[in-house]
């Protein structure tokens, strides 16, 4: 019985999302590409109908990617009883240096992608419908101003920790872009001068501090000069077994190095927001990401490192908040992204 | 002859700028408050008309200061043969925080205001007319966005470097104000963690570490330590002869502890430019204030670092560059202060 229930739920939901689809009448594709994975989704205007979780491991070069996330698009409107409904477009979430006029992917890591126009391939594949694309900071901290922690804000800025660090600056509901569509940079900011060499070959940039990758390193640094039994411990004395995530965990053993670690990482954090605090004068700064979900340690030190910086009519004002959606900002923005460019809302 | 050409010359000039005025039938009153001098002027759209320093030394009170603006402004129009005319508004630089809304000073340092109606006194003296005042780091970033080395610009960043640094991010045109109208706080950007005491109570501000204040609190102490045998001979080896002007002297003279300081200066200047590009990523960023105007050396130094830390794609791309309006920047912006405000445009 209770496996019947189900089904007639299932159906009775299918019902539902249809009916209010149709009454809405819009529809959209929603795609966020990250780097060991892709989900891809059908949105309304006001929800996330369904996603589906797309793994890169079988998958072969760029043109089998966006292939892939077609068909995944067509099962999930199929899936939803919806296979008769057109998408009005697709926003994509992406990595790495993008333009996001051309809807080309300069350069992605993981994916090993080069100067691959995603956007035109997409569409395509798709029926000819219109795909915008954005970076994967941009789009979460848009969905985070619209759907999550920043709604109802006029000004706000977003950062994610995660193997790098990124962000979005958000003015009046709408991605800041800049002269080069280079804006919200925010991991670049230097903090340290003459700090730690970054990726990007500067040194003591924000994301060369107090990123997971950053992190992590400074876990291997423990390691290897023997200053943490229960890091050690934890990977099996394994230099590639150090992950940020082994600092956290050590840190709550009691490491006081990792405690360190974390303790510094979360004072830059902190530097950092208020900086940009001073700079923007927004309503919250936002922080989301792996390394943010991870640690409810990190994000006091934040906070009070934060307000140790502003003038004392700042403090209180400017909220230091957790973004909200998860690991669906992105998709969330995407949607965003593909609405406002194809209803010009 | 000579003397009777230029009366004639002064005539002919007068009469073009009432013709002139006549014809675009909008004059503006400008006021530049500073620490130590009053500019008042007389705009039209396109031209400051006439200006006039006020000295604050003989001024009793905030009351008396506003007085005097007044009959300042009556002077003007009738040197200008324009006593018949009224004026659209009145715009106002002022230091300090305010509340630009109210129109109320809530701290000057030197002219001692507290929680001062400057805009409601001014205007009761002025017959009613419109005023609105803004901080003068906003005002003379928008003179030069408008007038100045910005013009033309959609994004860029001003930051003045005087006595402290303040600053303005201007973004359509328009002065980018945030949540609390208390944006563009560049001085207050932390740029050496745990560095320097800064007046606002934090370490490591910008302003502590490259205002002119800083840089000749530097001067005093190589005074103070028998560093500098120049600065010691220039200020006949007295320290309330020691300013960031006895820095640039003796670095020019070629004391090298000063070419230190200067060099030092120059580099968190770029460091905090980096930043700021990578976070707006405007198309330039202008210099202005007293330190600036000083120093053909301290120029290269902040470009030069602040290319060090940008992206390939940024540099050459975002411009450093030197304000253009000197010690009028401050009344231009007044100007367009006070025109978008009551034009609307």
């Amino acid at each position: 019985m209770r496996g019947m229930n189900d089904l007639m739920n299932l159906k009775d939901s299918k019902k539902m999302i249809q009916e209010s689809t149709r009454k809405h009448e819009v529809l959209y594709g929603v795609v966020d590409i990250g780097g060991t994975k892709i989900i891809a989704g059908i949105a309304s205007d006001d929800a996330l109908l369904a996603t589906k979780r797309i793994s890169t491991d079988a998958l072969k070069g760029p043109d089998d990617i966006t292939k892939r996330i077609a068909a995944t698009l067509t099962e999930l409107k199929e899936e939803l009883n919806l296979s008769g409904s057109t998408l009005s477009g697709i926003g994509v979430s992406v990595p790495g240096p993008l333009n996001t006029k051309e809807g080309i992917v300069h350069f992605t890591g993981n994916l090993k992608w080069v100067n691959y126009p995603v956007a035109e391939r997409l569409r395509a594949e798709c029926g000819g419908i219109s795909v915008h694309i954005d970076d994967d900071g941009n789009c979460a901290g848009l969905g985070e101003a619209w759907y999550g922690a920043g709604r109802g804000m006029k000004q706000m800025v977003y950062i994610t920790v995660s193997t790098g660090i990124g962000g979005a600056v958000i003015i009046d509901g709408q991605v800041y872009r800049g002269h080069q569509d280079l804006a919200g940079e925010i991991g670049h900011m230097t903090i340290i001068p003459n700090g730690p060499l970054c990726s990007c070959g500067n040194y003591g940039c924000l994301e060369a501090i107090a990123s997971g990758t950053a992190i992590g390193l400074q876990g291997k640094q423990l390691l290897l000069q023997g200053k943490s039994d229960i890091v050690a411990s934890l990977s099996n004395g394994r230099m590639d077994e150090v992950s940020a995530e082994t600092v956290f965990l050590a840190a709550e053993q009691g490491d006081s190095a990792c405690q360190t670690i974390i303790r510094n990482a979360g004072t830059y954090l902190g530097i950092a927001a208020a900086n940009l605090a001073h700079v923007l004068n927004p309503e919250a700064i936002i922080f989301g990401g792996g390394v943010m979900q991870q640690s409810a340690v990190l994000f006091p030190i934040i906070a009070s490192e934060m307000n140790r910086h502003l003038f004392k009519i700042q403090q209180d004002r400017i909220q230091v908040k957790a973004a909200e959606l998860g690991d669906k900002s992105g998709l969330w923005g995407a949607k965003r992204l593909i609405a406002s460019l194809t209803k010009k809302i």
